[in-house]
């Protein structure tokens, strides 16, 4: 027998005891062992949960507890969660988390602290995807050129209801969070920084790279309107919030941010609530695994699918993947420095010379325009809608910069990546 | 260091050791130990090769080596491979294979032969897609409701063609062969043998259940017209060849054949030579695995994993994912008991009373049409496109088997199962 014990028995934790019960034959056949949850650590001992196990609200009483194998931590956050699992680690307990901001900030440290105990986080990214068996393990064989990612469920399904319901930004936000896709604070999920924490341990996994969130460039989809999907649309492309990493040479690409995309994409065509990976290895070319990657009961499918594993092998895989470091001298690349193609949607006044004022710009930053279409408005205003050839986000930046103190002009300009 | 050898050194063999060599760095930090190629065995020695291995003819110069940790049998074919892992595994070698036609017959013995002993088959089922792992460790803690996949690029190819293209079987078929997809006897893929191996081996994993080839129900795309196709397009469905494993109580379905599928479906939406593998979990939801199921690079790839696996840890899993009965008292169901919904092509005479006679024999078997479609042709006969309410295998076939008895309907008529 094989005792667990959660700290944090929330939504995620509940279903981690549901599946453990109502799935414990096929759980045991398939771990070898009787897998049991012996206690859970919850701040609010009164509230009630329809779970059966023992709770207290003391971390201590899981970490300490010398009959405890397994500590799964769900509690959540950076800082306490981090003590919390060195404490467990020390105790020469096996670990599996599901909290990704933790282990956007301390997966190095983390490993470290793990040396030959199990440390298992398959729920921290793209929660029922096995993304992270499949990344570390099922291509281990590969150099991995490039992950893009939709990692986060409620900009999907908003992006998809803009795109093919006509639906605003504003209203379908609202709706997003009238059905629980969407937090009351959105900024984490809308903002993209959900879906960077997601791709920085793909990223440790892929490349061995240590990165942080305040080192990658990460924009969310706030600014998306209409004309762009119009203009999306007009030119067969799709918009998705994608989680990207690349490799070029000795560098590394890290960003998150919309992208107009090709609409006959694998990765395009994953729509609602889903997410979806797509990850391209030198040997095996492009892979794809695509899932439900929040709720809670997909989410503790990960989880038990960790407890499992532990259950049956002990340690596995080194956490992230590797003893040594997978790749030397490998560097980041300069937020200025990263190039792709652009879609900029302009507000300017409809007059003769604005066009050509326009290019000037752009023509002294060596941009060039690949298509263009112009959106009459009222008031004797267009949407100018461009795209062009791969350029350097400090280029266009600069070009954006000066476009904006043209005086027919409104300040307001957006730009989209184009990933094709 | 760990040593290997392979036997059978054809494309896929090659590829191994192109990848270890080419790779080597990547893998050596994630495997932890050096992995080296020591021996292969080929039929033919005097055949020129692009690798630097030492070669034999002889398979006991692999598994009688003690020098040798793992064993890679990529000889294909089922008698004199089963023979040679037995014995491989009998010296207590590790055994990869990619085999999918040794499996699909032997799985139940080489799990008993394994014992303690790892023994790891990722590239048998879809190649480089690591659908292995992603179902027997990813998804552990599900019972499995379902298993949708196109498993066989050919036939995804040709139907791909013939659907978007509007190419004719005939051609397609010897397209694909000119293009060195489909073999000069294509039977096995287009018949559905090919997919049914790998079916088998997922259905093992999913639910424990033993069958063989021959207990299932398995038909190819050998009959599909540019009119079925036509049908599809009118009712916004996709053709598959599908292999599809249901969960219905203590009844496991099994079967392959093209099907009628929504195009907005995932899985329909798989195209050209790509595999893709729909899992549908009680906890989960449906999960998803696209990428290539053949290719020398992609199935090493995935041979690859394996051996790193196994130099890393030794026996992981069960080699089925599991080490008492996974669920007791499941069977089969019988083909005649399998209930689809289906559509008909009927060949007939473009003359009053037609329709009336069908249907009495449908109403008869108590079979309800859902939709119908008639598809004049030349001389006076046309092609009469029905598509029925859920019922069984064997009322269809004793419905058509009476249909064709009427003396204005040509007997080709043609079935294809939706999927809904």
């Amino acid at each position: 027998m094989i005792n667990i014990g959660i700290i944090g028995v929330g939504t995620v934790g509940q279903s981690v005891c549901r599946i453990l019960h109502k799935n414990r034959k096929i759980i045991t056949a398939r771990a070898g062992v009787q897998l049991v949850v012996t206690k859970g650590i919850v701040q609010n001992l009164s509230k009630k949960r329809d779970i059966n196990i023992m709770l207290s609200n003391n971390p201590d009483d899981v970490i300490n507890n010398p009959d405890i194998d397994i500590v799964v931590e769900l509690m959540g956050g950076v800082d306490e969660a981090f003590a919390v699992v060195k404490k467990a680690l020390k105790n020469g307990k096996a670990v599996v988390t599901a909290n990704k901001a933790l282990l956007a900030y301390h997966r190095y440290e983390l490993q470290e602290c793990a040396k030959d105990l199990a440390f298992e986080y398959e729920a921290a990214v793209a929660g029922g995807i096995p993304i992270i068996t499949a990344l570390r393990d099922g291509l281990g064989a590969n150099h991995i050129l490039s992950i893009k990612g939709i990692m986060n469920g409620t900009t999907n399904y908003m992006l998809d209801a803009m795109i093919n319901d006509g639906v605003d930004y504003d209203d379908i936000l609202k709706k997003a969070q009238d059905m629980g896709y969407a937090e009351a604070d959105p900024a984490f999920d809308v903002g993209g920084g959900d879906a960077a924490h997601k791709l920085l341990i793909l990223a440790s996994i892929a490349y061995g790279i240590d990165a942080k969130p305040e080192d990658i460039l990460i924009e969310g989809i706030e600014d998306i309107q209409q004309a762009d999907i119009k203009f999306a649309k007009e030119f067969n492309y799709t918009i998705k919030l994608l989680g990207i990493a690349k490799k070029l040479g000795d560098k590394v690409e890290l960003r998150v941010h919309p992208v107009l995309i090709p609409t006959h994409k694998m990765i395009a065509k994953i729509d609602g609530v889903m997410n979806g990976i797509s990850v391209v290895g030198d040997m095996v070319g492009e892979t794809l695994y695509y899932g439900a990657g929040a709720g809670g009961d997909a989410t503790a499918s990960a989880v038990v699918a960790n407890i499992i594993a532990i259950a049956r092998q002990g340690k596995s895989s080194p956490m992230l993947g590797f003893d040594r470091p997978l790749e030397e001298n490998l560097s980041l690349v300069a937020i200025d420095d990263i190039r792709t193609k652009y879609y900029i949607r302009l507000d300017v006044a409809n007059k003769a010379g604005v066009l050509h004022s326009i290019t000037e710009i752009l023509s002294s930053k060596n941009i060039s325009i690949e298509t263009m279409l112009q959106d009459q408005k009222e008031d004797s205003r267009a949407n100018l809608l461009l795209s062009v050839y791969e350029t350097s986000e400090k280029d266009i930046n600069d070009a954006i910069s000066d476009i904006k103190k043209l005086n027919f002009v409104h300040e307001n300009i957006s730009k989209i990546r184009i990933e094709d």
